[in-house]
């Protein structure tokens, strides 16, 4: 059963980026220690399990910040290890909050870096990915191809059913991505063999603004791959995580970016969610400081890209 | 806080494996249309929502399923997709399916195959592999190496300080395993660079009876790899997916074993908990056709293991 038909993934995430005008989307990864003192006192209830609270806690926050953001930037990636360690709790608490930004108008990337075979790969699909009445049919997700090609397919299948989009895992921001992805075979490193696999998608896939919705995971600490993989996949979007906390600067993203100002969309999780804790917001409040932090970013990639003469509006 | 302390994990499922005399464990894939018919009739609660229905139908489906093998199989893997397509609801009848297993002395392995870096990592290790208030703290869990070793680190590190268990995928048994695992990169494959990755991790998580903690998920349906693999790593437990439906029959395993009789055990999910829909076993109840199946694959296994002089008992 279908609950709704609209424009095609990739399509609606780059309208939401010229509505905006900003290539960057906030990860909400509500870390305990993040929860802001407020929140932690008007929502704790004592009579309470501890999952039962921090599920409370955590999708209170969620929405605080959805508050704050939701006018300014496309859209949102919830990471659902924060929500999936407080177990039923936590993944109430995330469908709420992805059902709550969707109703204010975000795209929201589910972080699950799902990968599984056959009927397993079919079930997270469906839930994620799908329109039956118990899918959360959020609008993308994150994929992990270490499988192959067969425990991709049932999610290209519905995203090109349901209009959603994938985010596979080429090259992933940590340290280690180095330890199978950049392992050379046959003169092709593997982030570049799963770059072919994503390619080898793009033509049932393909939007209306010359992009696939089946994008990629590039990891934004490193430069000199994104800019490589850039090259290959000209009509792939990235999906850019690594800015701010891990060390990927706004100076070292534009490479990322296509010359028609588009094919990226930069993550920052603990750089705009956090933002409260960092002395530049020091004054600010959880939310306030959180809507600035967005806004420097937004602001400071976009100027990054003008001086490249990468705009796209 | 710790809230059990206990034996290494591969001593006690050694231990399991020895009392029930069984390699054979039960997976747990709660598939909408593998549920019987008097559990809809019994459960089915027309006023409330399809999760939450759903939620209570798998959860009903799983009771009744290690009621009829704990006591002759050494555990259970259930798959967590088959609960977390129905959402919170989904979750709350996995979680109640493994509290309920390890109450009856069953070793759970989740199949949950997740793979992050950095604090999310953390956030799945300390859910599955934790003593937290809010942690689920199976025993042992599946997971994705395509990030890399800082990816498996606080998985381990859990294990470890908690006498968990991991087994990383290697060489999964779906068709398209070879896109990705079986590129030839400077004479290894992918999945023995995995393979050489988990050995570098035996000291730290050694047993007393020979093995190590950080298992490999190694597929049945690749007879020969899998022997290949077994020779490189004497002292890595296996799990291995892929007989019955999948194809691996019995005679195709016993190479998966060391000479000790030990080394691997084999999961089966539709073959068991299905088994009341195949032809053998049509004229039985769901929960005896799955014991009957059980006992069945258990001594299909033995007889294979001891023709060929590789009994453990």
């Amino acid at each position: 059963m279908k609950r709704e038909k609209s424009m095609v993934f990739i399509d609606r995430l780059i309208d939401r980026i010229i509505v905006t005008k900003n290539h960057c989307i906030v990860g909400i990864d509500p870390h305990e220690n993040i929860i802001p003192k407020y929140i932690w006192d008007e929502c704790y209830n004592s009579s309470m399990s501890k999952a039962e609270n921090m599920g409370n806690l955590i999708y209170q926050m969620g929405k605080e910040i959805i508050d704050s953001i939701y006018d300014i930037v496309p859209g949102i990636k919830p990471q659902i290890a924060f929500f999936e360690q407080y177990g039923s709790f936590g993944i109430k608490a995330f469908e709420n909050v992805c059902c709550y930004a969707k109703a204010k108008g975000l795209i929201v990337i589910a972080d699950v870096k799902r990968g599984d075979i056959g009927s397993t790969a079919r079930a997270y699909s469906d839930y994620y990915l799908g329109c039956e009445d118990t899918s959360l049919s959020v609008d993308s997700i994150t994929v992990n191809p270490y499988l192959g090609r067969d425990s991709i397919e049932p999610f290209v299948n519905n995203c090109i059913d349901n209009n959603k989009g994938l985010f596979i895992l080429v090259k992933t921001s940590n340290k280690s991505s180095s330890d199978i992805q950049d392992r050379l075979c046959n003169g092709k490193r593997i982030y570049e063999i799963v770059s072919d696999l994503i390619i080898g998608l793009e033509e049932k896939s393909m939007g209306n603004k010359g992009y696939s919705s089946i994008g990629a995971v590039v990891g934004g600490t490193y430069k000199e791959e994104g800019e490589h993989i850039r090259k290959q996949m000209k009509r792939t979007y990235f999906l850019v995580p690594g800015f701010g906390a891990q060390g990927a600067k706004a100076s070292d993203l534009v490479g990322f970016f296509n010359d028609d100002g588009l094919g990226a969309i930069i993550n920052s999780s603990r750089g705009i969610i956090g933002a409260y804790k960092l002395e530049e917001y020091k004054d600010k409040p959880f939310a306030i400081a959180a809507r600035d932090a967005a806004i420097n970013m937004r602001d400071e990639i976009n100027k990054k890209l003008y001086e490249a003469g990468k705009v796209a509006w």
